[in-house]
């Protein structure tokens, strides 16, 4: 697996934190270190897989010797008690990466079925569900693909990789939209799209002619995002977001937005129920 | 604030992965690097507040010259839409670190609030609620914090900090528990407890006679529970682990043990509604 | 100046090779180490300045008690011999980082020079010059705010925002410009844009159908570019590249394209003539 | 290749800001992850090669299953188009790698092959041509060894390496060349030598006689120099600097310096044109 | 040998500071790159090894090519002159490591070697020799395992695996024993035990009530010591500090005390002697 | 101070340690976030002080608001019982940094002590006491300075800025130490002195030929000593090493060797007495 940088400083921050200085005091006690182990990781429960590599990665991170054999891939669909990877090496390392591996993978796992049930509710439609920012911290990457495993898509990654002018931004500079987009176009590198939160529906002539590539429209009813959606077709892309629930999804890919983004997807998806399985000392016969 | 090097660590890793080398595209073709600005940190629903620090850190690592002045303290209920924190500085900045500090407080806020509904089912009892190892990667010491700021308690923080014996460590010193106790007390250091995980009610007596600080009963019953305090209580502490759920936690009290362990708290609980909300280059009036 | 994590590493690495853990031993030896001083920076040519905020940080980076005070912006053309920043700390720490923020502030101006010699080229034109990622290792952002500074384009910052398909990708999927394109608007986050690069014009129309947002002309000579702005002007923009130098660009913006891009600006421009003139440990008078 | 913590550092900080966290989005999108693919590096112009390990550094730093091939070795004359390596491994892992590799290989080529023609010119005469500290941030140690590689000298590395007493120290002691000399050698390592700047041949003498082991005559013009030899030969060491250019080299061979030092050869030498061959997802047959 | 972050951390900083980005110029000047050469540990005085993993690491570290066999264990004593370790590889890192692996099992085995002194004259009796945090910066882990291999016992491994409440912390909440125990069981991780450091022989009944595990008895005299253990044996374990030397302790062991800490294990043992015997570019015969 | 990325990795490294991410548990139980102390550091028997700026660097470093008065300088001998600097700042950042400043503090005044010990051997003398590579890992220019303090000199600071030829690296090239030296002399940096050690006396008339800077008599007696002085004196500098005690030193300064270096310096001096007193959450009056 070639290096990720940002991975590898997660995954050292989480094992730095779980271990110290003084490192694991029961298994320095109680495990030879020369003993060998298998491991299984087993999913429990109904979901999309995700974050495999980054789960292999911190036992390979750890301890170079322990060699991990995935038996599924990120993104499907898993049964309910399904064996996805084997793990064998020095029972110790096992043992001390164990949790932090299975914190990452939970979550990722969490994120990319919470995806999918989003993506299903849009399934047959020209809409879009978005992931956001709202990721945990050092935990950008990681739900990003988790995002695109459940069958969802991704937003801008960062704040250097599109523009997104909000009203902030807008207030800045005199609360001229135009001005705004104006100021984008002479600034941001020349493969990046420039999009625009907008208030009011009087802003969506004036982003259009600016030169905004997508709209955000921000907490708007439906009969609002009906207007816009008239008046913006074939002109520009539309976004939709403001505490948008899985229910509503249906009822927004019927009015014609092109994406809808959900903070949920990434700040608050429940951890799914995988496991390590450790199997001690001797070889499972 | 004194230095707290994991913190920063974490804080870094998350402005690293949202700003890359790049930065803001945004803000740098918008706003005037000059421009100072305020904002005002709102609590948008009931919760408990925690990381209230670390969101001002964030600011302040980031650009020294930005003032956070706080308004409430951790760890009490707050009414729904309360003002929580005022900033002030470099409006460039304000807008840059936005969502990397609500992306902490929102999370930390969560657990405690999670926590404090379990410290509330178990209140004017003896049985004390304990989080667990199960916390975003990078988030150990926050997420820590925030249960005790619900009126929950810390179990161990890390592998370090306590010797746990499960199955895994019995079997690799042969099957018996006496045998992994006097290990275990042979080479841990002098202030620290050790606490053992039994899946079978005889191995209590052991765990006991072993000189066991703490016994972790796993996955047992109502029945199995009342059998272990009849026998432990006075002698040893007794811990009840296994996907608990807040309802049951008052029969778990009466039963008389003494601590009961949550993972949900720390890696399920759902993001709190906490907002920024900016005020422009121009003071407020 | 708020934090820029890169820009830190990059001068924390500069320091740290010219000082090691041995230090400064000719000031060790020679100056007192309470003894204050002051210094001027001059531009001793003309010149483009750019890399004044990173000139200044190396000295608040080694040591925050150095105030730095800019006499100039960067983006201005300079006078041969003008004073452009004045420094007043310990003469210990105007003396250790002398070079290192030197050597610096001469390159980005390089840079910078080079690139609004090539901008004056295309002056009233709607030809617009753009840069590469053939920047030296570290210094990615200063090159690319250089160039801006010169009063030229940035193309995309990295490998991260903004898709650029080469011939070798297109191999990689069969060699179907399609296939390319479609794969690539299936993947990529939704405010990124997607370029290019061909070959053959007859790939053009290809590139046009499958949604390319740039269209790269890789080594065309003027007829066959002539062809491909004819063909694709008003429905995609168009870049040009290969060996281009400053004396071809006047011809290439006759020929309507949108883009040029330079390599030379950020990989062989001459550093720029700034000494900095020391004053030693009593203020000159 | 043994570990060099500054390159490394160097090649982590261009592989970051080049990937971020984000990584290459139009390989992600378009190459298989299990693709394998052959490269070469070409030298497509004369040159003096230099910085090959480096080059191959970067691609087995971030994927050490990339298997590097040398064909030739730094500091060699090349023929104009002469292959030099050879590449295999992760097609993915060879296209994100390539331009960071490149944008080193360039300029330490650059650098040793303006250093060969600078070792040229004063060829069969005892003068040696040295480097300076002038160097862009974190390549001092390559380019100090692509000097060696073109056949010119290094002065000394850092500020730690060597004591170069300049006009600012004599100041900072009085102004007495005596009392600055005396003060280095009391306190500088044993096995450190002293060499002192000195702009006014009056100063010799005192320099010789206060034990410098190399004298620095700064911007003097032939007649000066002449004196200078005259009075300190086979007495000190003797150094010129100052604005010297590779055609004034041959006169200052004859008047007899040890060294003269040039600032150009590591900060404004032309990149070099190398180019790699990526040989796509099938073998080269 | 899994990652130890810490050890790395120090590795890195030894080696650093003994290369900086120059590198080993003697090496770099006579030693072919491509020379492979065998080396030797040995030995040289009577001593407890201690540190082998760690010199080893200093070699793998820098060079993953260099075999390390380990002829010994760590913990055992050595007769006079006895080979140790054998290594193989590149003759340049064997060169280049050699000091830097030797700095650090010296001063392991010093301590291990003092250790054992302390050990030795308290064999057959209860009484317990304790090591405590006065170890030298980066060497917490290697000290406090040098200490176990000596035969002594650890205290805490730092500030957070145990709570010791000293005089500082009891006049900060206003001089209570009682008051300082009642907030250290409110709020410390549930398997941390709680000491408390008592001045006065009225504190201990104090302590005791109040929930202590251990009580420290600093700085007091034999018949104070007496007095304590009859009235605090077989209630709480009891611990001597204080300036504390080898030959007091059979007199400590007979007061009936659990445990003497020592600083002088840790911050005052004298370097072993230890060598590497460098054989060549030739293979020994 | 300004920055000492050396120093300060140093120390993060040993506050991490005695830290880690739970922090100080005793601390965060008992004292309130908002107490501010004060404390004295005291020398507590006879020394030469040296470290006090490494030591208020811890407290600056964890703590910026942590003020430090020094009220005596390295490098003078101290009375037994002497305040040497005072502190004032938060109560809970002066306990966290105690330990690990006085940790650093009392290691290089020991080293200081014991060099003063050395220097006050040969005073009068023109032999100058050395120290050597053989220091703590990461204490290299702490030791440094302490010797400095202590009176007496510094041989290389590392393995960059001297050349050491040894033994193995003269058989490396075959065994002639003239053939050593011609490489040395053509691949090292102008201002580096290069010094050849020595085995047998037949060796020093090649050394000396071979245009050595500095001679090392390695493990020879007086009488061979007293030969090579004869042979060498006034024609290169002579260095004696291998188990040297103080006892020796006049002796050996008779002989007329030049420098003697003494590993125990660095690796074996005894930590000094200091303390801090720390002055509760109230103001001394």
């Amino acid at each position: 697996m070639p290096a990720d940088a940002y991975l590898d400083r997660l995954i050292d921050l989480a094992l730095d934190e779980d271990l110290s200085a003084a490192g694991d005091v029961t298994t320095d006690a109680l495990i030879d270190p020369k003993a060998q182990g298998r491991a299984e990781l087993w999913a429990k429960e109904e979901m999309v897989l995700s974050g495999l590599l980054a789960f292999a990665r911190v036992f390979e991170r750890f301890d170079p010797s322990v060699e991990v054999t995935l038996d599924d891939e990120d993104g499907e669909w898993m049964l309910r008690k399904r064996r996805v990877a084997r793990l064998f090496g020095p029972l110790r390392s096992l043992l001390i990466c164990e949790r932090t591996a299975l914190n990452i993978v939970q979550r990722t796992s969490g994120i990319a079925t919470m995806a999918a049930r989003a993506a299903e509710a849009v399934k047959g439609t020209k809409l879009k569900v978005l992931d956001t920012r709202k990721t945990a911290p050092g935990m950008r990457a990681l739900s990003k693909l988790a995002v695109r495993h459940g069958g969802a898509w991704n937003h801008r990654f960062g704040l250097f990789d599109g523009v997104l002018i909000k009203d902030n931004h807008i207030a800045a500079v005199g609360g001229s939209v135009t001005e705004a987009l104006k100021r984008a176009h002479a600034h941001c590198p020349r493969l990046t799209k420039i999009e625009v939160e907008i208030t009011r529906l009087e802003q969506l002539e004036e982003a259009i002619e600016g030169g905004a590539h997508v709209v955000l429209l921000d907490n708007m009813n439906d009969a609002q995002i009906a207007q816009a959606v008239k008046k913006g077709r074939g002109r520009v892309e539309l976004e939709v977001s403001g505490g948008v629930t899985l229910e509503r999804l249906p009822a927004l890919a019927k009015l014609g937005v092109d994406y809808v983004s959900l903070g949920a997807l990434t700040h608050s998806a429940r951890a799914m129920d995988l496991s390590l399985e450790i199997l001690g000392p001797k070889s499972s016969k």
